[in-house]
């Protein structure tokens, strides 16, 4: 059978590039950035003050002056106001242009302003204190944030103080999510005592949702020709398929014959793991993915989850994620030879560490376990003895 | 000064609570539940058939017998067909209710079909096997998501699953992000030597977006009159103020002036933390609060996660978050007897636990650090020497 690690291989052997597209800055939240953002002046632009208060000349306290003449008073955004000689100084606000002839700020706090003078204690007064040097941040030209980062809220005031109003970012690939099974009514529907609601398409939806996609979503009744229309319409009209269910060895399980009739290439099909065992992989005309997952529920999200995402976030760019590790808070078993994902909760500890607490639910059917879980610790396939303090690969959902 | 933990309580002793509100169950991502979402049924609502295959009495095992007649496929979704011997089978396929003469699924691969009889090796199978038994997940009437969870993918699913087409959750509060100061200019201006672009408003914005929240944004020119006539404005309109900037001794900074004249209760002023150094905190009328942040960006930034976002997710009724600890990766220091937000990067080590990594930036102002770092570690106040391997909280942003 294949194994986790191969099938993993397998998927992300089969990268794409969607190309990419302009999007107005401000709606690039969560997007990957396919340019560079770089400063278009120095940051700060200018020798910035960063406090209210007087500019003044260190030289004047070199030279014993405390008490200073104030010329004129400027605001951030104004021109430069130039003193005129030692005794002189600006009243000056936060954010704005250091005056050339100027290189020290003194707080409104260490300063008493009486009839146009201000005096000051000279003690402990630096050079150059209270001002933020222009381009001691970026230079001219320096990246700010590099294409293949996600975009971030920090990374959208970047953009913004630099005035890209809009940022090329990848496209995403066009996904279409599938169900299948006349035993399947829709949400507002009330089952007969045979049937149950859709849901898997709803879960998968909004995961893809919280990654920027926007993917449809179908549902093929249990009729061959139906199902090989159908199918053959998404395959000429999406890049990625995800079913969710009708693929095992069921009779009324249309989807494997038509994605064969179809010419789709099988790459994988069952992996040793728990859940999610009947997982197959495909690809047509070395084009178009095919992710069919088996239709339980905790199956269908753990696949989501351990490869669909992680071939998106490569598909798209972004830098590998590290594997995050936790610690297995009580002792576990599994017995059958298949790569168990475990659905834990986390906390961290005082050491630092990141515990993983098991919530077993009943099996792959049990969906409603995994609202109150958070993640999937990896138990590795030759060993069925877990110990507390282990650590093992976790992969989070939440 | 004020406490960060002094600063915390203040604001958490002022939650709110703004109603709940009913959406349809698909667009309910990331609200917060408002009620609790039950089983309408038990889970499974049948006993559920988890493998293809055929369906037999347990008994006729028992009985020696190893070949049977098939009576009838029963499709997943069909009234199911009842076994009249001992001697007979249903060709039975996942996700199909199991019919009450049968309580023993064995899977096609085990099975041999010809000639309308199914032969099998009677060794290894067990009663009872591969049916998800009636209810062993939920009773009907047992909560499946409570009031006050975080609607994530799964509980889109479960919500689906039970048939609730809308879902009752948290009304959110309107907020507005204010922005002041004539060295401002828009995005898409070209900034004069002495202006810059808004920035802060945006990351601020894109923040709130990620927590389910629509701010309306607004700038406020350098004008005494027409600071106080949209303060006012904001006071009768919003639930919370967001402010960035304005609010130190500048000579401009008419906001203070504004919020003393419209009857604002100012909570705290200053805490002794940094960056946010001058983070005012008040109320209006027992009922609209304002948060003013300083106006550099890294400032902004980690009051806004800090403080108001820990606001925001109690006053939403989720549950506390635990505290997160990280390991410091190598020596620091800090030597004002501020509490200290350290910008960092995490990772996992092989030991599960959460390391950070220091990317010190040029202070407040340099808001292209944060692009590059995932979380602050909170160093404490009364200590300036912070060595490799000490445990510290950490508030994540990315």
């Amino acid at each position: 059978m294949t194994t986790v690690e191969q099938a993993e291989n397998l998927i992300l052997a089969r990268l794409r590039n969607y190309g990419d597209e302009s999007v107005p800055f401000d709606q690039a939240l969560g997007k990957v950035l396919a340019e560079d953002i770089k400063a278009d002046r120095d940051l700060p632009p200018f020798n910035r003050v960063t406090m209210d208060g007087i500019a003044i000349s260190f030289k004047a306290i070199k030279d014993g002056i405390n008490t200073f003449r104030i010329k004129a008073t400027q605001a951030a955004g104004d021109e430069p106001v130039e003193i005129d000689d030692l005794n002189g100084c600006i009243e000056i606000m936060t954010g704005a242009v250091l005056p050339a002839s100027a290189d020290t700020i003194i707080r409104y706090e260490d300063v008493e302003i009486k009839d146009g003078l201000a005096s000051i204690d000279a003690e402990g007064i630096k050079q150059g204190q209270n001002i933020h040097v222009q381009g001691i941040d970026k230079r001219l030209g320096e990246v700010l944030a590099s294409a293949g980062q996600l975009v971030t809220p920090a990374i959208i005031g970047v953009a913004a103080s630099v005035g890209k109003t809009h940022l090329l970012v990848k496209k995403m690939p066009k996904v279409v999510i599938i169900s299948s099974g006349d035993e399947l009514v829709d949400v507002h529907e009330m089952p007969s005592p045979y049937q149950i609601r859709k849901s898997n398409s709803y879960t998968v939806k909004a995961v893809l949702q919280q990654h920027g996609l926007q993917p449809n979503v179908l549902h093929i009744p249990d009729d061959p020709e139906v199902t090989k229309t159908q199918i053959q319409h998404c395959l000429q009209n999406y890049d990625v398929l995800l079913l969710s269910g009708g693929i095992s060895m069921g009779k009324f399980d249309y989807i494997p014959q038509a994605l064969d009739d179809l010419q789709v290439t099988k790459l994988f099909h069952k992996v040793a793991q728990r859940p999610g065992k009947p997982f197959w992989f495909g690809q047509y005309k070395d084009k178009v993915l095919v992710f069919a997952f088996p239709g339980n529920p905790v199956a269908t999200f753990m696949c989501l989850n351990r490869y669909f995402l992680t071939w998106l976030n490569a598909t798209l760019g972004l830098p590998q994620q590290l594997p995050v590790y936790a610690v297995l808070d009580s002792d576990f078993q599994f017995g059958p030879a298949l790569q168990y994902y475990l659905q834990v909760k986390l906390y961290s500890n005082t050491q630092g560490q990141l515990m993983a607490s098991p919530v077993e639910g009943n099996g792959s059917g049990d969906f409603a376990n995994l609202a109150d879980t958070e993640a999937f610790l990896e138990l590795p396939l030759e060993r069925s003895e877990f110990k507390q303090g282990e650590v093992f690969k976790v992969w989070r959902f939440v």
